[in-house]
């Protein structure tokens, strides 16, 4: 559990740092970076807000290209900035294509080789992460749609900026999910947002006190063709009587990238800062 | 003077766009990134700043890492992030080391071979470049403070984050400055603000009606050794009696890097808005 302060920087009163640790889940060194804000301390742990990056990204991305840190400050939160897969794992396979493997971790579990022995990222952020900040800083514990929704009672807030909601029917999810999770697809519908919304909805299981902010850029180039599939998550939970735990905006013109982002920011801040009942401080 | 898009994103209500050209002073294809606030036309022109990176960047970085955005549009500012260099002239000792040739353009007009023909950065950014905009996009005209002092009536306001305030005393300008610009010494002033602005005073030809806003981290690494000579600034114009037209302001534990400038960055975008008598919109 212990980590390695590889750099540090002053942020809005508190630091940025970027830390290094051996990981049990994907047996890599895995990086990440967190902002801790002013005040914070054993004494005052301040909430976490785990903020998962997308595919082609690193620990790097959001922390460096949100322009999240007035706001987090203004509320005294904590944000954690994981990396997206397991790095330098020795086989080629892993850095050919933009699909699968390096920052393509897609936050599951993989069970195919050669992929099965790294590519742990559910069991990483999900259980070991957390395990790691809550021993090493003064923050007590978003995450992906499919994270928290297998993990309801771990999170208290949730919110995505526009998210692979249907990877199942994406060709994202096709190309990635057999190579790393093989051809059973009951296994597959554990990492789609739809799916799991579906059966734990069956269940009765899906907690009726959060609303999902999710945000969608309509200039978003991978919207249509449809990759994301924002359309039929809305038809999912209108379908199933839910879409008022659903706050889904489309933002006219916007793209996928950090300036549509950072545009929104403060709004996803505000979002989580409310379900922690947490006002502005300064 | 035709610009040719390479990218562009929605940001904040306006738009972030990288331009190339085809430079009459560097001989290259230039590249630049615009941000043009939301309602700015041909009929409503908006007032522009000019954000120039330092050693190692390129025209993204400010762009990218800043969080300009939200003052900016809310003030209906247009900012422009030109690169800092030459890029692909096809000579190796371009790439050599980072302080000289790409990245390192030092905002001058190399006289010395090879670097004579390229690296024209001061034509480039006082000149060349406000035509290009002027001429193509919906906006009317910071510079580095030495190209603030050289062309005080082209410009409105001036700040800076973290400047090399006296590269000639600098190892970095001992290094570049007689590669770039030969042995006289009389020329490397031209590219020292502590020496620009001895040289004004002594002529009485410094505006008055200007305040410089710098503002510096106490963390920053190439403080101490003293690479960047803020303390030269501070006693050059407290003994030329101008200290009234300097607010330096050293910030504790900052360093020298993008979440010190984010940190800061609204501070400089009303430094700026309030020389050109603009309020918030929204």
């Amino acid at each position: 559990m212990a980590l390695t302060l590889s750099s540090q920087s002053k942020h809005f009163g508190g630091t940025l740092s970027k830390y290094t640790h051996a990981s049990t889940s994907t047996k890599t060194t895995m990086a990440f970076n967190v902002f801790v804000p002013e005040g914070a301390s054993a004494q005052n742990k301040v909430p976490v807000l785990y903020c998962l990056g997308g595919l082609t990204a690193t620990e790097d991305n959001f922390a460096q290209k949100s322009g999240f840190g007035a706001r987090a400050s203004q509320y005294g939160i904590a944000l954690v900035f994981p990396d997206t897969s397991p790095r330098d794992v020795g086989f080629p396979e892993a850095g050919e294509i933009a699909d699968i493997g390096y920052s393509a971790g897609f936050y599951l579990n993989a069970t195919k080789a050669p992929w099965d022995k790294n590519w742990k990222m559910y069991d990483y952020i999900s259980k070991e992460l957390p395990e790691v900040i809550a021993a090493n800083l003064p923050i007590g514990g978003h995450g992906a749609l499919t994270i928290f929704l297998k993990n309801q009672s771990a999170y208290k807030s949730v919110s995505a900026f526009a998210p692979i909601l249907h990877p199942t029917a994406s060709s994202w999810g096709m190309y990635a999910f057999p190579r790393y999770l093989g051809m059973d697809q009951y296994t597959w519908k554990q990492y789609d947002t739809v799916e799991l919304i579906k059966r734990l909805a069956a269940e009765k299981n899906l907690r009726s006190d959060v609303e999902f902010l999710i945000d969608q850029g309509t200039g978003d180039q991978f919207l249509n063709p449809d990759r994301l599939h924002t359309s039929v998550l809305a038809e999912t939970i209108k379908s199933l009587g839910i879409d008022n735990q659903f706050n889904i905006r489309y933002h006219d013109g916007y793209d996928h990238g950090y300036f549509f982002i950072s545009t929104f920011i403060n709004d996803h801040i505000d979002h989580h800062a409310k379900a922690h009942g947490l006002s502005l401080k300064h």
